[in-house]
């Protein structure tokens, strides 16, 4: 097989579109105990730490895990709540769904605070449910639903789940990397992330971020071999080496990956390429006539749920077969109370990329006779 | 980083040395929902099955399951076991012992026939334990105990599991695609191996070989969301796609990696090269006086354990420093009752490169004046 440089570009959640010299990082076989690759390991560990505001001197850890992000989340929430434990789970939208579902496998205790998912959940709302049920010990929400593209208050939650002495996680797999925030001032005991989001390496690991004090009490919790947190950080401790055998291709093509990041000026520097292509997405799409599903004073920049237009002709396989046949990919949508499709920004993308891919929109709407807006007729 | 072609050849039980075009198919981001790789995740379960000497049609399914070899044994441990069900694990090495603590924390009631790492289980002492204890329910062992590199007879232990109607599991992680057997008639319900093994491919994933009857009693019965192995089958049989993002560039590398495989002449073709690396590696090790741990009728061609020679002067880590530092990767001893070092035989490797290690293992024993037998003085 010939590789190709000419795939089509992802405007997916991921896996994403990579620059060509992450995916070329993986021209190598190094071995899981060698000292370059447990040199690599370390050096990802701690600007991962880098990343999130904070440091090993500053009490926090980073633990890689094998498996995609679920892997990553089902890691922490099983590791992390004890027997006796009770799980506070804050929902608008599928990957909510999935911390809860995670929780009932294990047999966890778990409530729930949901919200319609174009709404975000409120700090006053979550303040009410741990005053009122006191015995709830752990406290989970996600950062950005890729459900819709919605960005949750996490830092005001984290101010309420602190001061009622809860341990918080988050599910930040869409936005680390990409969006700025302070892992210390949010009062994050665990923020959990993967590989082929917005630090834009391959897939293959999530990584989990946590304060050391949080993560030393649960030794002995797991509720399985492969997804224990704590031993899997006690390995990595010990002598630097995973416990069982490590994505090495991926972790190498994720070390190019923060290396890229970096010289794209950090997460300001991300998050600036990521907005441009939002905003180009959304004004185009605007102009053809497309609404946003989520109102726009809770809408991310990491991807966008578009309703579908109220038009008889139009019918999402045909629309999205004809994107991919023009050589685009986006995604469907996944929320639960409105029709609708996903347009991610993130990953190797330009606002050129959007440009076109916007392009290939106008021309599919005139192939499906769908009428457009008069100001949007130019090709 | 420039990507190196001249990274140290890993003696190791994996990750392996690979061929530079299996690490090339890996320069391509395709979408995990994308119909190239829908199809190529399709392809690679039927040549998966091909490879087991079964098909879909004779009533078998592979799954491939994120994460290393070890995920893959958890999530069927977690997964075909029910809540009232009895395992026998039958232990000679490091890899057994694992299978055993997977049980233990699943709270699975378990039983084990434990003998020492360099003799092989018997199907007596299995058919004994198995007529002595009914209540046993399912039955593992391990193929090729990468610990010490002893075959276990899993066929005649397979025709006993067979007689007394258990279900009988085996880790075949580092012998799948070099050892020939048959699925069909060693009686396996469940095979479990891994994509950075004999394939030849890059670490990501694990693969499951299994009955689909197995399969289909066990709904409901897993301990964990992401290790479900029924979900995982019914999600790739509803759509072909993943539930959980799935490692798409380790998927490509081993699609390539199966087509060579397939080049160089199937499981037979493979197993002729290991064998080759294996017996000059032993011969060569055996004319500088090292000895294997394992009894040669028990000895698989897969990796070796040399012991540690009776020489003051030997040092493993210098030893190991030594080698590492002219370039090649061998693995420390894992074995309880024994001073070893392992050498791995499987990979990209070919007797060249075996001699190439020999070489300088003569050189190193000069170098740490250690006494070799007269007749292999020549370098």
């Amino acid at each position: 097989m010939i590789p190709s440089a000419n795939d089509k570009p992802l405007f997916t959640p991921g896996p994403l579109t990579t620059s060509r010299t992450v995916k070329q990082a993986m021209l190598r076989d190094l071995g899981s105990r060698d000292d370059e690759f447990i040199q690599t390991v370390a050096r990802i560990r701690e600007k991962l730490l880098g990343l999130a505001g904070v440091s090993k001197a500053a009490g926090y850890e980073a633990i890689l895990m094998q498996g995609s992000g679920t892997f990553g989340i089902e890691s922490v929430i099983s590791s992390a709540i004890p027997a006796d434990g009770k799980f506070l789970v804050i929902i608008n939208g599928a990957y909510g769904q999935r911390i809860r579902r995670i929780a009932e496998v294990h047999k966890i205790d778990c409530v729930t605070i949901e919200c319609i998912e174009n709404q975000a959940p409120t700090p006053e709302e979550v303040n009410n449910t741990l005053s009122a049920d006191p015995a709830i010990t752990h406290v989970a929400i996600v950062h950005c639903e890729t459900t819709s593209g919605i960005i949750n208050p996490i830092e005001a939650i984290g101010a309420v789940v602190r001061k009622h002495g809860k341990v918080y996680i988050v599910d930040s797999m869409s936005a680390f990397g990409a969006v700025p925030f302070d892992m210390q001032a949010s009062e994050l005991d665990y923020l959990i992330s993967s590989s082929n989001k917005c630090i834009e390496g391959v897939p293959g690991f999530s990584f989990i971020i946590c304060r050391r004090e949080a993560l030393a009490t649960i030794e002995g919790q797991a509720r399985s071999l492969s997804l224990d947190l704590f031993h899997q950080w006690q390995g990595l401790e010990a002598n630097g080496q995973f416990r069982f055998t490590p994505p090495t291709h991926s972790i190498l093509a994720f070390e190019q990956a923060l290396d890229e990041l970096d010289g794209e000026g950090g997460i300001e520097g991300r998050a600036r390429r990521y907005q441009q292509n939002y905003h180009c997405l959304r004004d185009g799409m605007r102009e053809m006539g497309f609404e946003e599903y989520v109102p726009e004073d809770l809408q991310g920049y990491i991807i966008t749920s578009f309703l579908f237009p109220q038009h008889p002709n139009f019918n999402f396989d045909a629309f999205y077969q004809k994107l991919n046949e023009k050589g685009f990919v986006i995604y469907p949508g996944k929320v639960a109370d409105a029709e609708c499709f996903r347009i991610g920004n993130i990953g190797r993308l330009f606002t050129s990329d959007v440009g076109n891919l916007l392009r290939a929109i106008r021309l599919i709407l005139v192939e499906m006779n769908i009428s457009m807006p008069a100001e949007s007729t130019s090709l």
